[in-house]
C-alpha cells in the first residue's frame, strides 16, 4: 500500500480540472483575490521594504514581479517576498479547523511560474485549489499539539502546499510529486515564537520560496524520500505528538478544505471581529460626539477576554490582538481597517483615552463568533448591540462586495497606483485568462 | 537575566582572536582544510550538478564562487551550493558528541561573505571557530532525542552556527546578533529521513544559506524573538523532548567544541574505520592472489553489526553503511576512499563475489573504536588482525599528513585541476592572508 506521502502526491498529479467542483471553484477565486489584494496592502510595509534591500543583491533575473513594487527578480526571490508581503499585516485568509493562512506560501510561486513559464487562468486557479488542499490536510493531521508546542503552522505546513501548487503547474508525474513533496517536508520550518517581530515574514517567505525550489529540484530529477511525511524518521512524527494521517488522504477530491478558508474582514485577530461589528453598529446610533462616551463593557466567550484582554499596548502590531483598541478605533473613526493598527493609531490621545473606559467580561453562553457591546454615555443614557455572527465568520462570511472593498482598502494604503477595478475583474475572470501573468503585470506601480 | 539566546550572542559578538586558544585556532585550521577538501570531491557529484542546473536561473550577480566549478552567483545561492557539496559525500566533519558535521553549514557563508564584503584570513577563521560552537552547543542541549526523533541535526542546528559565524564576520552587535540567531531558529529543518536521497543536501544546503540570509536580515535591522530558542514557543521545545538549556552557555569561552570535532578518513559510517582499518592491513599481509580468500569473519561490537550488517547493497550510498562492501573493496583494491563507494564500485564482479563470503559477529568487549578481522585463505590458512584505535576515532585522530592525503584525494576525484599543493599551504597559512577569498579563488578550473 502506497503510504500517505505518494497517495497525496499521486492525487495532485492526477487532478483533473473537470473534477473540481463549482463551489470550490468560486472560493479559488475568492482566495486569490484575497491573496493579491493582502499583498498589495503589505508591499509597502518595513519589513518588505528591508527584505528587498536585504535580498536585491542576490536577485536573479528579472523573470517575476513583485506585487506592488517596481523590482522584478528570479522565482524564487519574488515567490519569498510576495508571500511575506500577503502576511504582513495579519489580514489574509484564515483556514478555520488549524487557523492557517494558506494563500501567502501557496500563491507565489504559482505567480512566478506563470510569469517565467507560461500558465493560463485555469491552470493556475486548479494549482492554487490544490496547494491550499495539501497545506490544510497535513496540518489537519498534526493539529493541535503541532501548533500548541510553538510550529508557525502557516510556514510549516504552507510549504507543502506551495511545493503542490508549483508542482501541478510544473505537471509533475507522481514520482516527483511525491520528491517535491518530500523537499518540502525536510524544508518545513517555523516558530510561534517569530510571531510579533518581523522573523514571522521569513518563515513564511520561505515556506512560499522553498516550496517552489522543491518543485523545481524535483523537475530535474532531485530525489527524496518517498515516505517523507509518514516515514519513521519523517515529517509527522517530528513535528507532532497527535498525529493522524488518515486525515491527509481520507475523501480527497471529495471534500475540499477551500471551503473552511474565511477572510478576515479586519486585520486582527479573528475574535475581535464581531466586537468591531458591533462598535461599528453603535457608532452609526450614537448621536451625540464620541467623546461623551463614559464606558464601554464588551460580553463575551471566555477566549476573548483570554486572547485580547490588553489595555497597555504600544505599537500597530499588538494593537491586533486588544480588545481595548479594536473597540476604541471603531467608535472613534468608524473603521478598523488596515490605517486603524498603525502605530501612529495607537498613538492617537484619543484612543488612548477611550481604550481606558473599556472593559471586558466572560459569559459562557456566548460563542466565540457572538459578542455583546454596551455603551454608556456621559448622561447617564445606555446603547446595547449584540452581535451573533461576526464578519468573516463561519456564520457569516464576507461577501463578493465586501471582498472587493476589502482589496480597494488594502490597495489604497499600500499601492494606491493601482487600477483596482480592473484588477478584481481579472482575477474574477481568472478562468477566461489565457495567460494568468496578466495579473501580476497589473500590479506594479506605472 | 539574560536568555541562552542572547548570551549565546553577546558571547559570540564579543569574542576576541586573542581569546582563542592555540589548539583551538589548529583545529580551526584543520576544519577548514577538510571542509575545502570535502567540497572539491563533492562538487561534481550528480546532486551537485542538478542543483546548479536548478538554481542556475536564479543565480544573481556573480559575488561569489563555487568551490571546484566554474559558476559564480550571488552569496546565498553560493553557501547553498558549497555546502551542499562538502557534504554530499559524507565525507566532512564529525563533532562526536553530537554526530553532527558543523563545517558544511558553517563555512560557506564566510567564504561568500569574503568574497563579496572582504576579509582577512583571521577574521574568517575567527567566525568560523565560533560557528561551529554556537551548532555544537544548540545540538548538545537537544540531544539525544533531536536526532531520534528524526531532526537532521546537521542541518537543523548547523543553520545556528551558519547564522553566528556570518554574524561575526558582519561585525554584528548582541542585539542584532541575537537576530541573527532567532532568523536561524524560525528557519531551522532537516529530517533524518531525507538521509539516502538527494533530498538530503537541500536540508544542509539551506542550512548554510538561511543562516548566512538570518545574519544579513539581522544586518539590517530585520527584528527577531530575542528568546528565539529557549521562549515558551521557541527552537528548543519544538525541537527535542530531552532540553539541556545549560549547556549552551556553560563554559563558554572556556570549553571548545570544534576539539571534539573528528575528520573522517574513509567516506563511510564512522563504525566502520577500524575494520577498514583492519582489512587495509591485511590487504598487505596476504601474499597469494585476494581470489583465494575464502570467508572473512569481523568481531565488533554489536553497534557494527547493528549498523552495517548490509550484504545486498545495490549502490555507492548505501555502500557507505555497509560492512561487507567495505571489507570487500579494501581487501580487494587497498584503498577505501570515494572511488570505492561509486555505484560502478559496488557493482563490480569481484566486490560482489566477495562481500558475499564476509560475514560479522558481535562480540560486547570490544569496544566500538576496534574490530578484530580474519580472513581464512583457500589454502586453510588464516590472518588475523586487531586494530584497537581505527583511524580518525577519538584515539587516534586524523595527522595533519593524513588530512593532506585526504585532500589530495578529494581532489583528484572531484577536481584534478586544482593546485593541491598551493591550496593546502594557503589555508594552513589563513592566519597570515590578508584576502580569505584567496582560498576561494584557487579552486575553480582553470
Amino acid at each position: 500500500m502506497a503510504g500517505v506521502t505518494r497517495e497525496l502526491a499521486e492525487f495532485v498529479a492526477g487532478s483533473q480540472w473537470r473534477d473540481i467542483p463549482p463551489a470550490v471553484r468560486r472560493e479559488g477565486v475568492r482566495g486569490l483575490l484575497n491573496y493579491v489584494g493582502c499583498a498589495l496592502g503589505g508591499c509597502g510595509d518595513e519589513a518588505i521594504g528591508l527584505a528587498v534591500r536585504v535580498l536585491g543583491p542576490t536577485f536573479g533575473p528579472g523573470e517575476a514581479g513583485i506585487i506592488g513594487r517596481s523590482e522584478r527578480c528570479d522565482m524564487l526571490n519574488a515567490a519569498f517576498l510576495n508571500a511575506a508581503s500577503a502576511n504582513v499585516l495579519e489580514y489574509d485568509d484564515t483556514h478555520l479547523p488549524t487557523v492557517m493562512h494558506p494563500a501567502a506560501p501557496v500563491a507565489p510561486g504559482l505567480f512566478a511560474l506563470a510569469e517565467a513559464r507560461g500558465a493560463s487562468g485555469v491552470e493556475l486557479l486548479h494549482a492554487f485549489i490544490l496547494g491550499v488542499e495539501a497545506s490544510c490536510r497535513v496540518g489537519n493531521a498534526l493539529m493541535p499539539h503541532h501548533y500548541r508546542r510553538g510550529a508557525h503552522i502557516t510556514a510549516t505546513c504552507g510549504i507543502f502546499g506551495a511545493a503542490a501548487a508549483a508542482g501541478k503547474l510544473l505537471g509533475l508525474d507522481p514520482v516527483r510529486m511525491n520528491w517535491a513533496l518530500g523537499h518540502a517536508a525536510t524544508q518545513s520550518a517555523g516558530l510561534v515564537e517569530s510571531l510579533g517581530s518581523m522573523s514571522k515574514s521569513i518563515g513564511v517567505g520561505n515556506a512560499a520560496r522553498n516550496g517552489l525550489a522543491g518543485a523545481l529540484f524535483a523537475e530535474a530529477g532531485f530525489t527524496a524520500a518517498e515516505s517523507a511525511i509518514e516515514g519513521k524518521y519523517g515529517f509527522a512524527v517530528v513535528a507532532s505528538d497527535t498525529v493522524d494521517l488518515g486525515k491527509i488522504t481520507a475523501g480527497l477530491g471529495e471534500t475540499w478544505e477551500i471551503l473552511a478558508n474565511a477572510y478576515k474582514p479586519y486585520p486582527c485577530g479573528v475574535v475581535l471581529f464581531p466586537v468591531i461589528d458591533a462598535c461599528l453598529e453603535l457608532r452609526k446610533r450614537i448621536a451625540v460626539p464620541v467623546d461623551q462616551i463614559a464606558e464601554v463593557t464588551v460580553r463575551g466567550h471566555p477566549l476573548l477576554r483570554e486572547r485580547t484582554d490588553r489595555p497597555d499596548v504600544a505599537d500597530g502590531r499588538s494593537a491586533k490582538v486588544s480588545l481595548q483598541h479594536s473597540v476604541a478605533i471603531a467608535l472613534l473613526q468608524g473603521a478598523a481597517g488596515i490605517a486603524q493598527f498603525t502605530d501612529a493609531a495607537v498613538a492617537e490621545p484619543a484612543v488612548q483615552a477611550l481604550k481606558a473606559r473599556v472593559t471586558a467580561t466572560d459569559d459562557t453562553s456566548i460563542p466565540v463568533e457572538a459578542a455583546i457591546v454596551e455603551v454608556r454615555l456621559a448622561d447617564g443614557s445606555t446603547l446595547t448591540e449584540h452581535v451573533k455572527d461576526g464578519r468573516g465568520t463561519p456564520g457569516r462570511p464576507m461577501s463578493d462586495l465586501e471582498l472587493d472593498a476589502k482589496v480597494n482598502e488594502c490597495a489604497a494604503f499600500g499601492a494606491p497606483f493601482v487600477d483596482v477595478t480592473a484588477l478584481i475583474a481579472a482575477i474574477r475572470e481568472v478562468e477566461t485568462l489565457g495567460d494568468a501573468a496578466h495579473i501580476m503585470r497589473m500590479t506594479p506601480p506605472t
